[in-house]
């Protein structure tokens, strides 16, 4: 940090300022030059600049380093692969496609979609059997009866589960049936959460929230971090703004700056932004294309039927059509989709999508 | 709600909306006209409009009513007042100004703040024992350490408590030494914590979110009146926009919306949109003008030394200046500050402000 | 400007910077402390920071001086009024009105309006022959055909008059016919349009574009104040934001900020943010309360039948209602309504609102 | 357009609206259902549905209908590919690249630039001499000086230009030496501008504005196409929000909406948003990747020295691997790069990119 005062601050207003840093156990540092400023060594992350500020004589305060550590690329330069288990890992070379319904809504029907699925290539399921609702009024998710549910999921695909937690309470509830825990965009600052969330034991992907600046977020993962867990997965999905020819504002520069922020893998939810499917396959290939390390898309059987967000949940045709034509840019950017070798170029065998 | 069709949509295409909102247990109607639509009569609040409007042949679906009811103008038309203990009252006639610290630190400095605060007239205290904080490494509240500080200054003073909780624990842990409950802005759409609150008992000052529209705002209360509780404050305290020479963009109007929407009390924060004191005394005075039924303000025996948000909290002397200059608009505006009858305009005392 | 460098920076990075700076034309100056920073005297306006951070080891460029000067505060502390034919003055401690409808439309319609406008006390009137539409299908002004209509209007009632322009070409159209120009949102960094209204010899009014920064908004009157004219009269309409219920987002706080930042007269729009005109009144009245030096307020003979904006429109018995519910403020605040010398308080005397 | 009544809606607040309706030329239907409606019939797109919902007994007004005609893709199903001068085209199969510098600064350097985009394959260079600034006292391009410049890049290397106009003046100034104009941001809403270009004869690319909605967008295309030029290509360039890790937030989604809405070609601006060179390659890769028909690009043989936007300006080695690594992303989007036929996948030739 470093204090920069007017050109006519008085030596009463300097020493004041200095006096306080003193007593708030800083170690402040008298700098002259053309103007006068104070540099704070050590770790000043808990101050604030507008604290010094609002000091008489004092023209700017300026943070000059960053007010998070464990989160920071510095950390951890080599980058963080969360490795799971069967081998599933999210980071690195992998590119993980994170994929299922909006909420869990009947058992034939999940199971159903585990198995597509699955058949896609994908290694982890949407789980989600909690659901927060901007109305009293809508479907709340199924809540504890899903859970057999997950379990016969888990047993018949081996597929792993992420699901949605929204508060310490239903971590308990669901930690024995899934894989990894979802922190929703409402929840993005619920602190209580993080921390609980830090000591869980589970990756935790952690989602912004729709007015989350990029810089709250990666604190947001200091949270959780600091509580004790360092498998956190960012999450784009979609930030607020003006415009409404699509549900929130995709913000696909978040990927590039969080790569050059944080060590922790990124991946990019291009369903909830477009809130309608037709946009979802061009978001998701903008996300394999901008860098990041994976997606989590919606899917459902029936999306008109769909208890909620219908309108952005993929059909399964359109789900493996788009599984088919993301390999490609997958490729193209040096990963493997799902963990899977790319097909040879050239030789003998047809280009495109198999397993 | 009515859907719309295409000019050129089919019969196949009508029926199958028609027949899957009968499924859905609706009671769909069918209008020919220039272009044929459905209505559908009852309470349609459960269904989407995107979700219809993914049905092929659908030009638009159209929500003609509310999606909330209890907080609706039309519940209660003539306002609600919310009463409690000592005849203090938020709504109709009278103009209440909730003052304290950001967040309580020290007890003699709390209960000084407190005498003040009392002193110009106010009859309810902040009284933020934990405070959501952006990093992990900041100042968390004094937690329940300050709990026996709140007593001391309620038997001193005899103000009313204003608490903010995060979580439904922390609510159990508060809710003997306080009057009231404070909903921070990044819970605004924490439903437990809504619905917790909704059997709490207690007045409910809800904040809005940093991205909440309006109606999402109202449906937040809705979570708490539809739990049981009708005692809602509704707070607006700035929305997160681009422009940066203000901590958030205060956004004035929803204060004449909201009073057109809902029956609910509407109070204005300008000391977190501002986020520098000297902007604090303009904006609570905005917020006076422009029809709301109260504020919060934060004031703080030296700013420059508060534990958190010092640059916004006024001195005890600004806050004084205020309440004097705030009266007069106030009683222009047909209300009373705090309760207090307006002093006599004309005669023989001199106007201007004075217990 | 002050540029810091990280702490592991190397002599040939710093000297880099030095050079280059020199290079330029400024004069750095080095500092030691407890890390290497360069302080860069004299003017560094047209310098970004963006610039300097783009140089490898340098970790954070920070501009000490703001970027405009003949709009700065302390180019004239006292604060700019800005006086017009026949007394009437923009600033200080008169608070203007501007009325009148959205366009101009009919001959008899338009000096009907102006009379009941000049009947309120106002003495600016609304006289828009030219209208930016976002469609180039709806109607886009009278145009030159309203020319003599405005001249009719200024002799029947002495108004003086207010339009808008939108590019230098209608500047010389309009000159004869109008007393003050303004600049609407659309062209707030229209710089060809700026620099020929400082040739002008008029006051303008510069509104706020949709997504203007305050610092953009001064720097655009700094365009129309260094071309040659200081008669400037900035105005807060309402910005982009996410929130819907309202037109725009009136962005109050802009008042106190500008009061604080510039010498120039700031007024508010509360039409054109509220979008509907029951939100007018409230919004008119924060505008007067958050220490605006003015407004500008849309009235319609009949709304319903305008050619532009009729939702936002105030009728005649709505504008005189507003404006006798003004005057209360005005005097609270400490300002004459259109120049009038407040009604005695007490005496005998009925208060209230009367020429 | 369809107007819903309240259902308490009286026969007289129908008829008053169904008259009104009449006397403005409009043909109303009126519709008996559950809810009285009256259904307009014909280009109701001059009428706008706040003045309907202005009117007693109004629920709501809906526009059924797109405001905008000739850039609505229904116009020309098959989409527009613009052709310019030796074969280059833009949109269909070919992915056009147009990159130079910011601003043309001076001639040599300007000539080298020409040179090293000539050699990546990209044939349309960038040409502002006229340059919109924020602030009066920035540089404001090189003016009329350079058009001698633009002749001497066009005789050697029989590139394209494409150069900024502000206002319609400059249009006359610059029309014999260019081959392509833009609308830059700050006035994708000067209609004198857009109706002037409408008249030019050449390619107009138009930008979108800081806070420009889609819509507005479209209709500003409209104006250009309405005044009689069909060839408008659109350009998303970022948007204005609140998050400030990069100099705007590139909407990314406005590529697939606008494709789905308008038969124009689409291209993306990654510089401006990026404000940082570090992040524009992972941005132009995403608007590949999204389906856009082209990019624009900012490179500057010395960015660290460049007059405006130095820092997010690409170097020469920094473009030419951007341009190696886009190659294979939009071969695999099936377009050919610049027009070049993809190398052959397979077979002997080693892939990568090679001209």
């Amino acid at each position: 940090m470093i204090v920069v005062f007017e050109e006519n601050a008085t030596k009463e207003q300097i020493d004041k300022v200095f006096e306080r840093l003193q007593e708030w156990g800083f170690t402040p540092v008298l700098q002259h030059g053309e103007q006068t400023s104070i540099a704070i060594t050590g770790d000043s992350s808990a101050l604030k600049t507008e604290t010094l500020e609002a000091f008489d004589g004092v023209m700017k305060a300026v943070r000059l380093h960053k007010p998070y550590k464990l989160v920071a690329k510095e950390f951890r330069p080599e980058g963080t692969v969360i490795e799971m288990e069967g081998g599933v890992k999210i980071g690195g070379k992998d590119f993980a496609v994170i994929a299922g319904p909006c909420s869990v809504e009947e058992e034939e029907q999940y199971v159903e979609t585990a198995h597509l699925v699955k058949k896609t290539g994908c290694r982890i399921l949407r789980a989600a059997v909690f659901k927060p609702r901007t109305s009293p009024y809508d479907f709340q998710g199924v809540g504890e009866k899903g859970l057999p549910w997950l379990k016969r999921v888990k047993d018949e695909t081996g597929l792993l589960l992420c699901t949605e937690v929204m508060d310490p309470k239903s971590i308990c509830k669901v930690e024995k049936h899934v894989d990894m825990y979802q922190v929703g965009a409402r929840n993005m600052q619920n602190y209580d959460l993080l921390r609980a969330l830090g000591k869980s034991g589970k990756p935790v992907l952690l989602k912004r929230g729709l007015s989350g600046m990029i810089k709250e977020m990666l604190l947001a993962a200091e949270y959780i971090m600091s509580s004790g867990n360092h498998d956190v997965i960012m999450c784009e999905r979609g930030i607020r703004t003006y415009e409404t020819a699509t549900r929130f504002t995709l913000d696909i520069s978040a990927v590039p700056v969080l790569n050059q922020m944080t060590h922790l893998p990124v991946i990019v939810d291009p369903s909830h932004p477009a809130g309608k499917r037709a946009y979802v396959n061009a978001l998701a290939k903008a996300g394999v294309a901008v860098g990041a390390d994976g997606l989590i898309v919606e899917v459902h059987k029936d999306p008109e039927r769909a208890w909620s967000d219908g309108p952005q949940q993929l059909t399964f045709e359109q789900f493996e059509q788009l599984m088919k034509e993301l390999e490609p840019i997958v490729n193209v950017m040096g990963k493997k989709l799902n963990g899977r070798t790319p097909p040879q170029k050239g030789g003998g065998e047809a280009s495109g999508w198999k397993r």
